[in-house]
């Protein structure tokens, strides 16, 4: 499916400042990059950086001098997903699992897997199937967890929302894959971009592992799960911050779009019954 | 300098589970592995994984039969660490810094560095040489935090530790990490045996990222810090624990032993006048 | 109901000290002491001490030299409780509340109810009866939080417990204490001797206020309801405390007993279906 | 010296609800209420609420319809403050201590001393005279915490303060009772009217117990100690919040103001050196 993204991004910042931006669209083999433009004005010296694990692209911006920064980002993305059948999945012991995915079953700053062992294993332990126990704890959350602007900072982590009960779709996903990691199951943050959200902005979920794929989960289920643009992935938002902020840099204003550029789109959502997970790479 | 080494690691374990070990001695440039030798009794298979960064050697085994599992390491490890002299040392920004350490800027499960921003800065935040500043708060952590066995578990995180103001090795080098990188200073967490450690057990400590090298810091002042042999390096405790437990496996006795393997050992302690730091890689 | 109760209780203390206990049997309209005797081994000067709002029975005692202190408390105590029917119970808004209880509406140390709201809303904010509403998150309680021994420590709170599901008396009740509170349901700590508590020791519950009584509530469901002798009641574990300690006070040794003196115990516990509430006073 | 004070409160309401309010200024033996009117527009039924230890004087409205309230009170106080010399102030143990103060020395929801024993012991614990104590911490806790509007929330608790160094008034006084009773120094919470604190507002500040007498302590420094209109003390704000609301009230505005009625106001603020501690009654 082709997507227009673009993001708009206004900073005030002073010499001797450093920002770091995770507003790319990522390459991957289901994910290409038709075409894309990066401008900063006025102009100061930045640079992509591509970490060996691949799961973003960052680009580093030296602040040169005292100004009001406007960045903008706009490409045009080609991406396709998978549609596995998880049927008949079984679960994968440590025993089995590919090594490079242990990182993702230790807790992480906001995903205290740590703590949410018993009562992962209440809700969701006498499931059996990867696939229904993610489906499962994706749809407590949805139930159970209000989404209610301004409720969280940039503190809050899944031990908090577990019992507050209430946050934005970062919390949803750190909860989510707190409680995949509680249950052996690898789970990473997701940020992206993300058609039909409203209002509009960068959006927030996760990946499980399952039967080797990294499944996509949106707890919010605020939007069609074809409808994102990967920009990264990671253990949680300490390391998919959109921007990372050193020195005096003064936030000021940010603009998200996410336009379809082809017809025919179909959207689609889980349906707890189909046992169908979707993607992308 | 030659140390011998060894670990040994009861448990008793029931089929279907699996079970982690991080005790192999690192191979890095500056420490090379003699020889060694690992057995499990009885036997069981176990797969040796490096993950590609590169940071420790993991010991995956898989648990085949209900048993009283003896594990037994040994080593005779050659490490040497280089002496730099940091005097003129000037702080590098984040917009110089190599990006493969950027992951070591952010706060993480035991290292709630975005908590401990003021503290750090009201602390260290005069200090300008880096070097001076990481001196500096392991001193204040040595001064102020009691060295107290049986005071914290596997939850206390920094952010317990700097007001509760006591823990173990583990603690204290997880706040001696969450502010360095309060200060924006790349630091990770350091596991390994330790030459002279009373009682005998495995050791932590915390690196700093400081003009390109990882330098050796430990606010315990236990041991030499020359009298180490790494086994990992990782974000935090939640990465390089000794041993990771999946299933009914039931922690029964654990002995280690570090001892000198040639002659003429000087050991090193930082002066924090002399301003020279050691490193391990 | 007539019970013989007892408790040793062994410190070794040092001049300068002081020792505040709280094991003395309470004098209500429903409980009389009928007979009780309190030494010390050796004598220091202690005193009995009823603060104005008649919760508790201190005994403070003075450390008058270095010791290794016995303390014994024997009672015979008779007590009754009254049985009321919830059945037509209507909630009791703020504004018809007896102004005396509104201090058990508020958060205190160990039962953070204003972090509870939406949970205990969620779970429990349709169940229009209060009675029905307390029964119902006793229930929650005993079905969801694991009785385990030295799982939690003086430091844990109805915050952890909600969501680590492990605890001990004392955590169950201050759960359900912070959950009550959450509903503006008042409620408060209640510590005391129990019959047929396995192994035996202090015992700690809660009681809410519904109806003008305060009605008792036990989440462990491990004794009868009518085999209590009530020492203290209080906000939480923190004013409530067997033993403060202030001072060199070491403690060595407890043990209490708590047997019937009469015959014919019928024990009592909550039938979900009877809404019959026990009161002591 | 005489004040006039005058709080102004608005509201949304509706039936059903209840709203506690504690804003009336306290009658004590230094405390004389002049004059005083308190008119709610429109009309519903209120009623003041003295409770038995006397340390607020609350009012409880009765929601009776849907409305958009205002509430104004207004008040003439004439108080006036005792200062003592605590050069000679010797530590009074639990031993000897009042024990109607004994609730003062317990945690309690946002005073979590039991966390903050050996931070208190490491910073103050050397000091004999409990005077000086208390002005040691008021001063660190003035030079280390930044005053910063909208840093904190009515979750935010003495346990995050001493970390995170940044709060309101409110938060002042949390770290201060905590610290006061981590030191085994009964402390309570102040709320009161402030003469000339910029902008308007109620104040928060803290009592500790020495040498029999309450004495006042203001960590701010915001304002001169004896500008000050007592309306409750308390274990901490739970209990003394300026408005507790139940059902579905909201909140639109207040005004605050607070003038002297007489002449020749000359500013009391501690001279670390004089050892004249203020107490309001």
């Amino acid at each position: 499916m082709k997507f227009e993204i673009s993001a708009e991004l206004g900073y005030s910042v002073s010499e001797t400042s450093a920002l770091l931006l995770n507003i790319h669209a990522l390459r991957t083999p289901r994910q290409k990059v038709v075409e894309e433009s990066f401008t900063i004005d006025p102009y100061m010296k930045a640079e992509e950086i591509v970490p060996a694990q691949g799961e973003n692209r960052f680009v580093r911006i030296e602040i040169a001098k005292t100004a009001n920064l406007s960045i903008s980002y706009r490409a045009t993305v080609d991406n396709y997903f998978e549609v596995n059948d998880y049927t008949k999945q079984q679960p994968i012991s440590v025993a089995q699992l590919d090594p490079s995915v242990f990182q993702y079953l230790h807790p992480s700053r906001y995903c205290q897997s740590d703590k949410l062992y018993r009562f992962a294993e209440t809700k969701f332990g006498k499931i059996k199937n990867p696939f229904s126990q993610v489906i499962a704890l994706t749809n407590w959350i949805n139930e159970n967890v209000l989404y209610l602007s301004g409720s969280t900072n940039s503190q809050t982590s899944a031990y908090d929302t577990v019992t507050e009960l209430a946050g934005v779709c970062r919390d949803f996903a750190h909860l989510g894959i707190a409680l995949c990691r509680a249950l052996t199951i690898p789970a990473r943050y997701f940020t992206g971009y993300a058609y039909q959200l409203q209002p509009p902005d960068f959006h927030a979920c996760f990946e499980a592992y399952i039967g080797n794929e990294w499944v996509l989960f949106d707890p919010t289920k605020l939007v069609p799960l074809n409808g994102l643009v990967k920009i990264a992935t990671g253990r949680d938002a300490a390391e998919t911050a959109v921007a990372s902020i050193y020195g005096m840099v003064q936030f000021n204003m940010m603009s998200v779009t996410c336009e379809l550029a082809e017809k025919n789109f179909i959207p689609f959502y889980y349906d707890t019954d189909a046992m169908k997970g979707i993607s992308y790479k």
